[in-house]
């Protein structure tokens, strides 16, 4: 049973919502002037329009108001799909984009926190449409859906449907037993930090638009930067101070910040997860700056730490900042941001990729099945932190992870299509399914995708749509089941 | 509880073993006049010789002859371990490698099947030497332990220990109930196809040295070659196809052939595992074929499908051969023989890799995922061919998939501290450990592993171990639990 007609008008309502939010750089691009950015944003909402009118008076009111699992698959899904078609609209529209496959392509990198670009140059652009694409960033890091569930009166039922359809990680935390409540402390945390972070950064002699503008990419986990060479353009250690720390935040579990405010700081160091996060990068910034110091990359080992510090952080939390281009980087340093590629940020967080607490499960897993060759008739089980895993989250687990890598095998395969190299298509294919935003070869940090065709945009829109809502979300719909009676 | 003594006394035996098996080369040798590789051959007998009668005579009988899982572990692991060191004293002392790190290089290579090479130069090499090279290939096949199972007196319970720490594939099939007999048939069933290869290769203008020990590394899934430029140095179609055919003869699950010769060859065709491997095969086979014809890299279609289908097929199977330097192939070609690194040949065969099953196993537990999210009160099953996987079979079999992946990562970090570019670690790192022998960048089809220090080349060992024995029969080496009480 698929609800149609409360399906549409949900994403008439969230379309609506998008138009409001839009309404931010629209005025930007009335205060700098930008007449071709005007334009674009007008034509957007002029498309709003059209399809809200069409979907809220055309199509008419629900017969009920019961939605079932299937449903809250369809609209998540849909909303990123026409969310992202809409506000690609202004990017196109305006001329500042080469074609609307493009637009999509950036906008849906934005949403998805991905961060990739099509752009070669990035500072010529109106400084309203940059605005938008940043502010894309931002809005889709803690889930257009749930900030939608978290501003709009209580969906009931439906509300926790939408907001576990499109949040990550192999388990949910209930914050409160209100979904709508832990919709609203998730996106006040992330507001707080994002005001903290951009208070810090104009500190730090940034202008209010550059603070701004890093900060929805930074805490999104997300990446795009209004300069052509991302943060390193500002040549300041504390920007880089600064955002290394943000991007940290933004991909630990939002829900220890929550326990954190609650006064549980205890339990929060306990937390398996922000551990072994925080130790992959401690590690991997030791043992890059190590090579980087002893190989002369740098000046000495505490300069060599500030750059692959950040680098490790940007790569782990896919954020995707560059402030070094670290594909010149001796080939251990890039081998260990390369395994970076394989974990992701921590669950609950801005982050994308497999994430830290799929990879420690694995890990347990494997270790589970040691023990069970040495004593056959044992069973084990397997415990990430303090709580043991059922068998059918095991499953779901190592079948998540399973059907990632293959994703990105095939997705990579696909790439080369276009002609590019192996480790070009293989980046190109796991940075966009992991959300990470940059990689190596052609799509390196100073890289873009432009090059790649039309229907290749498209098809790296789709795997980065499918890494953010993880898999299942976008795949059930291509089930027979799912549209079955 | 290891039964230390028993071990010890079956590894001797063992060794005796593989000491008899090295009288072949060793009488080659003499007809060949070769001093020098005669020299190795009997400092590698002195070498046996002495460790046998320590461990024979010195430690002494067993208490009992009871067996445990440790011990199936302990002796197989330890076979591989100790057969490579004495294999390798004939490569090392003759004189033909620059050291014993790349003589263990080698012969781990050869034993399991991987068929990578430290040798940038092959046909200098005294001619007992390669046999001896590509004979390890042939043991290796069908695992040294098995044979050993086959030749000896029944060793009951001990027998299946050992046969099952040393077979590969999810499940174990049991042709029989004694696993003596089971082991004859696989052996019997390897020896009768190799025969049929070395005549067809014969009749097609081979020697018999040549026709001999390309069999012996096509059987096995191996990838030795006596020829500087592998199969492709023969430069005959026909030897193309008849190697071909026989590497997708390997590469399929021995039992298949056990249930066509008991007459039930309607249900080998129904095998779920086959009509999959069969069809990446041709899958990956046409489509090469076709852009390699389109770009005009060879002349026709035909001429296309000829080498497409050998590399296919080399690649998919893990055997390693190459008669084209896919290097130069256009970037779909490429990225589709990198796709199959992520597969490997069938459960029960000769080859290497995570095991087409396995891919099979993990897709279908992706649609299990899909039908649960729909319907999330149902319970559904993962159905391979006729056979329902049980819970526990999909938890190990995932489980296998994620520890594969990130020992494969993991080892592309490692082999990189050699300053070896991404590409090159992460395709010698994965080639290893799935035993398929050949790869991109440095170590491509023209490549070889010379340049690699002494200490990544253990390392690699290592990892053709790991991959050769699924991981866990090496790996449980390394738990805490393995050494307790
Ligand atoms: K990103
Ligand atoms: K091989």
């Amino acid at each position: 049973m698929i609800n149609w007609k409360l399906d549409l008008r949900l994403l008439a309502f969230i379309e609506l919502f998008i138009g409001f939010l839009m309404l931010i750089p629209t005025a930007l691009s009335f205060r700098y002037q930008e007449a071709d950015a005007m334009r674009g944003f007008l034509i957007a909402y002029l498309g709003i329009a059209i399809f809200c009118s069409i979907t809220l008076i055309l199509i008419g009111k629900p017969k009920t108001k019961t939605m079932y699992a299937r449903d809250g698959y369809l609209v998540v899904t849909l909303t990123w799909v026409i969310a992202t078609a809409f506000s690609a609209i202004p990017l196109a529209a305006s001329g500042a984009y080469v074609d609307y496959s493009s637009a999509y392509f950036e906008i849906m990198s934005g949403f998805t926190t991905t961060g990739a670009t099509v752009l070669p140059e990035i500072e010529s652009l109106p400084k309203s449409i940059l605005f938008w694409r940043s502010q894309t960033n931002w809005l889709g890091g803690m889930g257009i859906v749930v900030l939608f569930v978290a501003l709009l009166p209580a969906l009931g039922v439906s509300g926790s449907l939408l907001v576990g359809a499109e949040s990550v990680g192999p388990t949910k935390d209930k914050l409160t037993p209100k979904i709508k409540n832990t919709a609203i402390i998730l996106w006040s945390i992330y507001i707080g930090f994002s005001f903290l972070q951009t208070i810090l950064l104009v500190f730090g002699g940034l202008n209010w638009y550059d603070a701004i503008t890093v900060t929805f990419s930074t805490m999104a986990a997300a990446g795009f930067c209004v300069k052509n060479s991302s943060i390193g353009a500002f040549g300041s250690a504390y920007v880089d101070i600064v955002v290394t720390f943000f991007m940290l935040v933004s991909g630990a579990n939002f829900a220890l910040y929550y326990k954190a405010l609650s006064g549980k700081i205890s339990s929060v160091f306990k937390d398996g997860e922000l551990r072994v996060y925080l130790g992959i990068w401690a590690f991997v910034s030791v043992f890059a700056a190590l090579q980087l110091s002893f190989s002369s990359t740098y000046g000495s080992f505490f300069e060599s730490l500030r750059y692959s510090a950040f680098q490790t952080a940007s790569i782990l939390t896919t954020t995707g900042f560059a402030t070094a281009n670290y594909v010149h980087w001796p080939a251990f340093s890039q081998a260990l941001l390369f395994l970076l590629f394989f974990i992701g940020g921590s669950a609950g967080s801005a982050g994308g990729g497999v994430k830290v607490i799929r990879i420690v499960a694995l890990i347990k897993m494997g270790r589970a099945q040691l023990k069970q060759r040495i004593h056959p008739r044992g069973v084990f089980q397997v415990r990430v932190g303090q709580t043991t895993f059922r068998e059918d989250l095991l499953v779901s687990i190592a079948t998540f992870f399973g059907v990632y890598i293959l994703t990105g095998v095939v997705g990579a395969v696909v790439i080369s299509l276009s002609g590019a190299d192996l480790i070009t298509s293989f980046s190109a294919s796991f940075l966009c399914l992991g959300n990470i935003g940059i990689g190596f070869g052609e799509v390196g940090p100073t890289g873009n995708f432009a090059f790649l065709p039309s229907w290749i945009k498209w098809f790296c829109s789709f795997l980065m749509l499918v890494g953010r809502l993880e898999l299942f979300t976008v795949y059930v719909l291509f089930s027979k089941h799912f549209w079955k009676h």
